[in-house]
């Protein structure tokens, strides 16, 4: 018997609405530790990686460990009809094929019940093991989304340069170039607004825009964003969820003949 | 001569806005009594009911009984050129075969003439008989809405059943099914907040959610619904219109094989 | 050398959204006096006039005249990723085909260049004499826009028709006619909500109402308008900016068959 009930139910609403663009069916793993999923974007290039602790949720029983794999846009349409202040439940019984989604208003006056059938999807866990990497952005997840958007109408794939200075974002198409430089900035009045670089050596990757893009669509869960770059490695777009959790975007860079000339 | 001047010229617009869907072209039937309209949307399924008394008006001169038909397309094109805070006046000759729609400014410094030719369109004028209903559920509209667009997402049909509890709107589709339970409530601290439920006979009926979406778009003209059912009767979904009169839509029950599993 | 710097850059941006529809391709030029354009729309009905005078800018230094050819397409794309409090500076090099938009975000903590390629264009630049007006009316830029928005759901062309009571927007379309009458009106509270019409003698005239919804973009730029009608001369829809400039378009008015009955 599975039973998660989440107060503060909009977090569960935001994190449908950051990856069901992206993914289409996925396994939602659920353990006496946390409810998590991971998966690959439909064109195998992105994963994504979401966990919420079982100690965000108000009450969290799982009697053994389940793995249900669901329809993202069903559960997200689902989740749309949850209000904004609602409390969601999760509930499944041991051995049934559905999962029930359990809407609670504010005033309990209101309760709704939405039954969705659970599908069987074939997917491989991958262990993501701890990493270093070159250089860490922390910055406002607006503004990295802006940034992202901004350059998509320019070019097709951005170009993430890190320096002690900043960190630059550029493009170039048809008509014609652009470069993005957000400084390092520690002193802001609210610490969200500030832009933190951690660098152990400079790094220039180059990224598809639609990915990038699509990850911000996170941006509603977390004032701020994480960017962990490594020459070597996919990078991380990681955005927290309250207290309770994470989303992580793994994506490769591009290989470009380019890039030296990018690179300035 | 037909002279009708509106105040709240808004409520005019607003009218217009809900029906001009679902009705194509209509006669506006006005008499001393006050200006009313009754037409059978374009499918010949739901019937509309509005009446705006005389009373309601600040200026209201009608010498004699007229039938003014008219495009509801067109009238909606027209009144949607007043102001929120204009006042509106109907004007018609006697004879004529067109309507004038007067609107002025609340300062007075832009006055509007819009004048749209009137059609010849035959209908019947249907009595509809008092009755009794097995429940009369009212409820904030926008929650009404709300519920009939939500379950939209998952069926076609919404099956509404009454209890002394409270009122259930089910639905199943596809990708699931949904049950939405509004209680009783009347000790909320705004009036058109509460969900009362007055009830001779538990009752369960099907309706088609596109017609009720259809309905939801009056929400506008009034904070609450009644919602009046009786397994005999059509469904009458009505919104007062301030002061001065109401608005009402009659929806025939659908007979389905599967209406009793839903009762649950 | 050119390098101008606007602090106010949101004017820049707003430039663009009211003529990038109107206009394709177009020589901005250059000059120690200011900034200006000059350019026919793209089916050479309509001609575009904008001026920002070198006073406007925080810096202003153009060492030679030059004629910058721009995609105004382009250049809007690019100028939509500036921030609103951005400012911005416009950077040419001597003999350079490019022009390079640099965006500051207030903080100085966002720097953005965007480089686009400049283009030649053939222009002739039509010199453009003083003119006496037969009236000049000035009026609310939003309540112009709303009227032409609103007319053109009715008919495809407006006939403006000044007296020194007020001014007059008539239409007339296959659902019917309308006439708008804004009074003369200066004892308004504030200066920008008055409509004052200055007249030498009546004038009625008709024009497109795609085009004149087209001048409309330029709304956001001023809280006033101010339309100079002559019966011999194409009308001049006009809209300051700020303390620096102005864009004004021209049209010539329609020859109708139909004038004299529309006048009344």
């Amino acid at each position: 018997m599975l039973e998660l009930r989440l107060v503060q139910g909009s977090l569960l609403k935001k994190v449908m609405e950051s990856i069901k663009d992206l993914v289409n069916d996925a396994n939602f793993d659920c353990s006496s530790t946390g409810f998590s999923l991971q998966a690959m974007d439909s064109s195998h290039v992105a994963l994504v990686s979401l966990l919420l602790r079982s100690e965000g949720f108000e009450h969290y029983r799982c009697d053994r460990n389940i793995s249900m794999g669901m329809n993202l846009g069903n559960m997200s349409k689902m989740l749309k009809c949850a209000g904004n202040d609602d409390i969601i439940t999760i509930k499944a019984d041991d051995g049934s094929d559905t999962v029930t989604f359990m809407f609670e208003s504010p005033t309990q006056d209101k309760i709704a019940d939405f039954e969705m059938k659970l599908m069987d999807i074939d997917s491989e866990h991958l262990g993501i093991p701890e990493a270093e990497y070159h250089a860490i952005v922390r910055m406002p997840s607006a503004e990295f989304a802006r940034i992202c958007k901004d350059l998509s109408s320019i070019g097709d794939t951005v170009v993430i340069s890190v320096t002690k200075e900043g960190v630059k974002f550029s493009t170039r198409g048809d008509i014609g170039t652009a470069n993005i430089v957000c400084r390092q900035n520690t002193t802001v009045d609210k610490p969200e607004e500030a832009t933190i670089i951690e660098m152990n050596e400079p790094v220039s990757l180059t990224f598809a825009l639609r990915y990038m893009n699509s990850f911000t669509k996170a941006s509603p869960l977390s004032s701020t964003v994480t960017i962990s770059l490594s020459s070597e490695l996919p990078v991380v777009v990681e955005y927290k969820i309250a207290e309770m959790g994470y989303i992580r975007f793994y994506l490769a860079p591009k290989i470009e003949e380019d890039d030296e000339e990018n690179k300035s």
